[in-house]
């Protein structure tokens, strides 16, 4: 397996790029990290990180965050992110791996590795821990702020086969409509429609799940406009992170509570990683021709390691091909 | 103040309302209770339950949480929610409190009370807490799941109006909207149209705020339409609850957590009960002609008492008069 990483993108490049890659490489990963060489091989120098197994494709230019998604196509044509784009969209690579802005890369992923015929946009899948212990995935989670009951109808399909085939070993996956009661009459015509265009697409669609759910793992895929699933996503984070915030300051409040603290030390960092969002490896862009993974903006080594395996399967697994297959029923092309 | 209240409205009915009432009563505060006035009388001598102070309104039908919201029209019309809402619109009490079904209550206070002239629809607003210790006021949360700009607009307003006399002692209330990034371009045509409103209408408005920020008290009023409020509450209602419940499990795990547990016992549950809904007294249904307030469905006695003394302040303050006066000028009636 193949695959090639932004070593530019996200809060911890080039270095947990840089890092991810050669303990992927030690897996036997094959890798190709897109970005400015001189600098990939000082860092690697200073850090003492090996290179084996591992090629540069030296670019110099890099999309920040705060550059406008569109960029991608026209200023900054020539980035690391979409440099890799473009190898793995011509085949050079299995799939490809960025920790940098989304937008840009849904962006770059729908112009340069093109979208599924049939597929009318490309939705960004996250993946939401849940109290159950296997994560749930969310599409979409921000690429499209307004949607239409098809493409709701579309995610769902997509998403079913993803967590099939990546995550759930072949076992057919759950699909829920994310909706503000369990009822079919529920929400507004967006809702209403897509639940009986899911009904009817042969996913094994388990109804309407309240945002109260999510949390507890109510389905293997979640489906939703990405407004919402953008506003769902973010208040679990900010919840779970304003909770753990006033945990660890009651611990800190007096000795009885460090004590306390330090006999459950542990168990809260297992909890902690367990709810984390990097431990699961990545979120797919579902709707595009060639695997391609975000891997979170804070991603460390151990999280690209994890995105870039991850990226393995999702191109080993047929996924694409499945989806490919599905979507020519379709006619909601654009 | 003369508080009227649903006797037989949430999950505790009767002996909540009847109990909350009798606290309310010990405050000073004559409170009507309205519902069947012999299993009232029963259970209030069952319970040694006061009846000082209180008045019964007898009516024997109610509108349960599974009964069509419309239903308070016809069907349930005289059902113990109708019954109340009719009497503060005649103005036989100032304020009404029910714990009952949210749809069947803004149904309810829309045809019976009916809405303040220039306000096209009633919403809920709800109070979330917040890491800051001050609760944050979300309208809408549920009552409108599909809105327009003009109706987000009328929210930050109303709301507004009722943080800043309600709860902030006359401070005027920060108002922020809800979106899916804090740039002013972002959303959908409903955000992007909202914020140019709000922020030409005068109120203390600090622009967007992503639903990250809202656990940690962005801002006194968060504006949105009714879908995305839900799931945003219910959203940090369930991540509330699942840490709450794998915190409590990672603590009965053995003998040393078991110890831990009770050295932070008595500050596991200050949190808890800090973020508690029912600790901040109730949700007014904003935009009709009396107040109504919305107690939590699973309210206690200390709940319906503070729902209450709300209903009081809510009375009291010239929130309706100034939510009247600041609708004049508005075009957006139906």
């Amino acid at each position: 397996m193949h695959i090639v990483v932004d070593a530019f993108g996200g809060d911890n490049a080039p270095l947990a790029p840089l890092k991810g890659a050669a303990l992927a490489a030690g897996d036997g990963v094959t890798v190709t990290l897109v970005g400015n060489e001189e600098i990939l091989r000082r860092v690697a120098k200073e850090e003492n990180i090996s290179l084996d197994g591992i090629t540069i494709v030296h670019t110099e230019d890099v999309i920040a965050m705060e550059d406008e998604p569109r960029t991608i196509l026209k200023a900054h044509k020539d980035c690391s992110m979409a440099v890799g784009l473009r190898m793995v969209a011509e085949g050079k690579g299995d799939a490809f791996v960025s920790a940098g802005s989304t937008g840009a890369l849904v962006m770059g992923a729908t112009f340069f590795v093109k979208r599924i015929k049939g597929v009318p946009r490309a939705a960004i899948a996250t993946l939401i821990p849940t109290a159950s212990g296997r994560p749930s995935l969310m599409l979409d989670s921000g690429a499209n702020a307004e949607c239409r009951p098809e493409m709701l109808c579309q995610f769902a399909q997509m998403g079913s086969v993803y967590m099939s085939r990546v995550m759930g070993g072949g076992e057919p996956a759950t699909v829920g409509l994310i909706n503000i009661g369990t009822e079919e009459c529920k929400g507004g015509e967006l809702q209403q429609q897509a639940y009986r265009l899911i009904q009817e697409s042969g996913v094994n669609f388990v109804g309407n799940v309240e945002s109260r759910e999510v949390p507890f793992g109510a389905a293997d895929v979640l489906v939703t406009d990405g407004f919402t699933g953008n506003i769902l996503l973010k208040a679990i984070e900010g919840t779970a992170g304003m909770l753990m915030k006033e945990i660890k300051s009651l611990f800190m409040s007096n000795l009885l509570t460090k004590i306390a603290a330090l006999l459950v030390k542990s168990k809260i960092g297992v909890l902690k990683s367990r709810m984390s969002t990097s431990e699961h490896g990545g979120a797919p862009i579902l709707g595009v021709c060639r695997p391609v993974i975000k891997a979170h903006g804070n991603s460390d080594a151990a999280a690209i390691r994890s995105a870039i395996r991850i990226a393995g399967e999702f191109a080993a697994t047929g996924v694409i091909e499945a989806i490919t297959e599905a979507a020519k029923g379709s006619t909601s092309d654009e």
